[in-house]
This record gives C-alpha cells, sequence and structure tokens, in this order.
C-alpha cells in the first residue's frame, strides 16, 4: 500500500483523500480522486491486436487505465528519468491522438495508458 | 463487443458516446462515459481476504470497477430478475455503507461492486 501510495502521488500527482480498514472484508483501502471518466469496451479486430493476445491469455475482463496528459511527450521523458519502465517510449496512435502505455510491471499489475487530449474532446482532470 | 455493449446499457443503463475503430491497434472501441471517478488501492489485512487469494492467484493488478445506486437492495432485486449472476445477494458492509459484489462470470470478467450512497459522501453521477 505504502509503495503504491507513494507512486501514484510521485508519477501521476494522485494523493489520497481517505484510508480506511474495513474489517469486514479483510482490507485496508485507500481512494484517489479522479473525474470526467468513461468505461471504454475494446474488441480486437484481428488475432494481431494486443488485445486479442490479452483476450486468449486471460479472458475477458479489466485491460487497464488511461489518464489524458496535456502534452505527451513530456510526461514520457518525465517518467523515464524517474525510472518508470515504459512500453512505448515514442508515442503511437490512438482513437483520439498520440497514445502511450507504461508497463504493468513497474505499475503495480496495473496496465496504464496516456492519452494526450489535443482536440480538448476530454475535459480536464 | 455487441454483447457488451447491450449487457452495460441493460444492467447498467450506460450508452456509448462514441465508437471508433483504432487501425494501428486492430481494435475496435466504444466510450461509456462516467463521472465523479476515482482509484481505490486495496491491500488485504490477512490471509482470509477474497484480496489475499486474489494477489496470490494473479498477482497485483486491476481488481474490479464500483458503481454508487441509491438503493442496494431494489438493485441486486432488479439484477437478479434481469439474470446477472451475483456474489452477494444480500449486501455486506464495505468502508461507506452497503456494498455487494457483481460476479466476473456474468459481466465479461469484471468483477463489479455496488456501493450504496447513503451518507450522501459520493457526488451523483
Amino acid at each position: 500500500m505504502e509503495e503504491a501510495l507513494a507512486r501514484y502521488k510521485r508519477v501521476y500527482g494522485l494523493e489520497p483523500s481517505e484510508r480506511v480498514t474495513v474489517r469486514d472484508q479483510h482490507v485496508e483501502v485507500a481512494f484517489l480522486p479522479l473525474s470526467d471518466t468513461q468505461l471504454e469496451l475494446v474488441q480486437p479486430m484481428d488475432s494481431q491486436s494486443g488485445v486479442a493476445r490479452f483476450l486468449e491469455k486471460h479472458g475477458e475482463g479489466l485491460h487497464h487505465i488511461a489518464c489524458l496528459v496535456e502534452d505527451i511527450q513530456r510526461e514520457l521523458k518525465r517518467m523515464e528519468d524517474e525510472g518508470v519502465e515504459l512500453i512505448d517510449r515514442e508515442p503511437r496512435n490512438g482513437p483520439h491522438g498520440k497514445i502511450a502505455f507504461i508497463h504493468p510491471r513497474g505499475s503495480g499489475g496495473v496496465l496504464i495508458e496516456l492519452v494526450e487530449n489535443t482536440e480538448g474532446r476530454f475535459l480536464q482532470a
């Protein structure tokens, strides 16, 4: 928990609004506020898709979370300097412009996507 | 995709704001708007936690998504009538009141939690 909280603060600027112990569930939890969020359903078009390989390996399920950034090159550079393990050192094309993936190995097993908010089509978080 | 879109519409009232083909990634995607979202970090307190079993089996990673509801008993009844496979037919205690889990088997491999918004501590979606 402490390592993950420190990482979300360092890399994403997120700080917990609350930390709670849930005795019934035998867990401790921390909440990190986000906003202007959406679910994205993703279906592979063919077997070459990374998503097709994910489905083959894991079956259907939660795949990644995505965060908007203003300047994706700057954020990738910042993360690389931080020692964050990247999948993409250079952005590639997403549905709404430049995207890049951060490797789950350095991110608590969570695949994280950066999305450059070029067209102003998403509200700022 | 069509099955998942129909399910998110039927069960959660979510409709896509946009559907896009991303040729570079070999995928088709659909976006379902949400709002007032937060990340929750969860750490098991002991080996009896369901989360401890998840970690043992899968390692760290994305665990579930949660949706606020006004009346959890009513939603569980509605879902049961819909034929949705539930983990909890009766609510249990979460950090902020009543919660219940929906089985990933009937939800595209995604573990979904309902959270009753009793204290008005979250904004309405």
